[in-house]
């Protein structure tokens, strides 16, 4: 496996390092990835997050894993182990299909590097091309409204939603990034803020549920979120309140677009009545918990539901950019996300 | 003044007690009210909470202050530091200026009082109203998405939109309640759990962000909220995401009903444009704090925007749920709310 270095993976000869994403902002911590359980455990706890990230990392684990001198049927029960490791995560799935298509040939660890040096590459220069297929689409002076976390944590590359206010950003556009907390788990609180801070992208903070009131106060433009997975029809799965903001640029008429990949494309899924919803454990809701500490402010007993995602239905979807392009409504009800899979 | 208790205020004699809302479900501490500073704080920490019991406070406060034996001019001073506690509060207006009606005349501590004691059994009366007028909106079996906290804790009695669900509870109907927590001072999770709780009401605590999803699954078949202040083109404040839960339900085509005392309506106010919203320190977005602990997850140099309100326009409300009746959109369009101003 080649050296390389992004915002929050990392290999130095040695072994796969992480930036722990549970511990931003409050610090910088690289977790040490040797074992199976240690990769499981990661993306599970979401210390690895955002789709593309999750496959990458999973790819460039398992070609380590695979030059570690393992026998060929260690190898494949590791790929079924990290397949469930987040059960909404395609890239994941498309990673790991990848790596075993080559296996089925024969195992062979300098093959699996090459493949996943290949999703490496791959990701990067995906984000390049979404960063430019989007940035058309923003305005100078436009207010955007973002939610979760799409930047360079969530990807090998600048990120899909986030890289394209990047490159408009670079473009000269004077914008205003308007960044969705994202309870439960306060990926744009957290993160979100961390990397505009960084990238000196000017934003402001607020609660999910503020979102609608800006809208119609006309402080925000266009809203911009990634993609989980996204059905043929165009639905698409993303973090939980994703569809909430859909609903909100549909009512104001707020052009709202998906940003992603090509490999977020789920070819044996005709529409997001069909892609399952992890739920998660209601201490999440309850309170909140991370490296910044922990409380719990609900009643203990309190009944919860904490779907880790939602989907959003194709009618309310503005555009989709993917690497491959922009694809509009009517695009997307001719087919053009199915014709993709040839390509 | 004569001793009575509710669930979140009570005089035994002594002195004015409030329930400390800040440190609930944690613990059930009673704050002592002995001075003008003290009230001032209680409400402009948001210790005393819910437009009518801040009013309720107020007025009571005022009452015992007068019969201690002050001048009349410290007693005015008195009304113009607690008028300026919470500026989103007409409810606190209005038992100030009912009070200063009386003194006008003349400054007599007996009549103060008789005004206090007039105000207090008055919100009881209206809740009990407000519930029955409202319960007759909810049906057997449905899901009824509530915002923020309006019960027993809100008012001197047994609250607004938590009333109606109470009332309607009470007569037999089968309901469930969605509890919004409410960032982001969670109101919803802490308090409207802890009452539901109490009342033994199915509940089910979600993420503001999760309400819209849960209207797409045909989960919620009504809205009902609280408000703070009623223009009479029907607009209101409310604590800030109620705009969108009324955006969400628009949709979705689901009811959505304001619940609230007459006193909640401004005759001086002719449309939500006016309604001043009150903007609070960006910490409380930052992170959390209250007698639970208190977290910051994001940087702290991070730009925050935090409306304590939005105003939710009247084309998007069912309907109106007063102590005088039920006022559908087309009443108040026809200027049913202005006409209760001679009442």
């Amino acid at each position: 496996m080649k050296n390389f270095e992004c915002m929050a993976l990392r290999y130095h000869g040695q072994y796969l390092e992480l930036l722990d994403q549970t511990r931003l902002p409050v610090e910088e911590h690289w977790l040490k990835i040797q074992t199976v359980d240690d990769m499981y455990e990661a993306i599970h706890s979401l210390r690895v997050r955002g789709a593309p990230l999750i496959g990458v990392s999973a790819a460039v684990f398992l070609a380590l894993y695979a030059e570690s001198g393992i026998t060929e049927n260690d190898f494949l029960k590791a790929t079924e182990r990290l397949r469930v490791a987040r059960p909404t995560a395609v890239n994941l799935m498309y990673a790991i299909d990848e790596i075993k298509k080559i296996v089925h040939q024969s195992f062979e660890p300098q093959s699996i590097t090459q493949v996943a040096e290949a999703i490496l590459d791959a990701d990067k220069t995906l984000c390049q091309k979404i960063g430019e297929v989007g940035a058309e689409y923003i305005q100078d002076g436009m207010g955007i409204l973002t939610h979760c976390n799409t930047g360079g944590l969530a990807t090998a590359g600048r990120g899909t939603a986030l890289g394209v206010i990047q490159t408009a950003f670079e473009q000269g556009k004077k914008i205003h990034v308007y960044v969705d907390e994202t309870r439960p788990l306060l990926q744009g609180g957290r993160l979100t803020t961390w990397e505009l801070g960084k990238l000196g992208i000017p934003y402001t903070l607020i609660c999910d549920n503020m979102a609608a009131a800006l809208m119609r106060d006309g402080k925000i433009q266009c809203a911009i979120v990634g993609a989980d997975r996204i059905a043929m029809n165009g639905d698409f799965a993303n973090k939980t309140g994703t569809y909430g903001v859909a609903v909100a640029c549909f009512h104001h008429n707020v052009p709202f677009y998906t940003a992603a990949p090509v490999t977020t494309l789920d070819f044996d899924c005709d529409n997001g009545l069909e892609i399952p919803i992890e739920e998660r454990t209601g201490e999440e809701v309850q309170g909140v918990r991370g490296a910044f500490g922990k409380v719990l402010w609900a009643p203990e007993n309190a009944k919860v539901y904490n779907p880790a995602f939602d989907i959003t239905s194709a009618e309310l979807v503005t555009g989709w950019i993917l690497d491959t392009g922009f694809y509009s409504q009517s695009d997307v009800e001719d087919g053009a996300l199915r014709r993709l899979q040839n390509k």
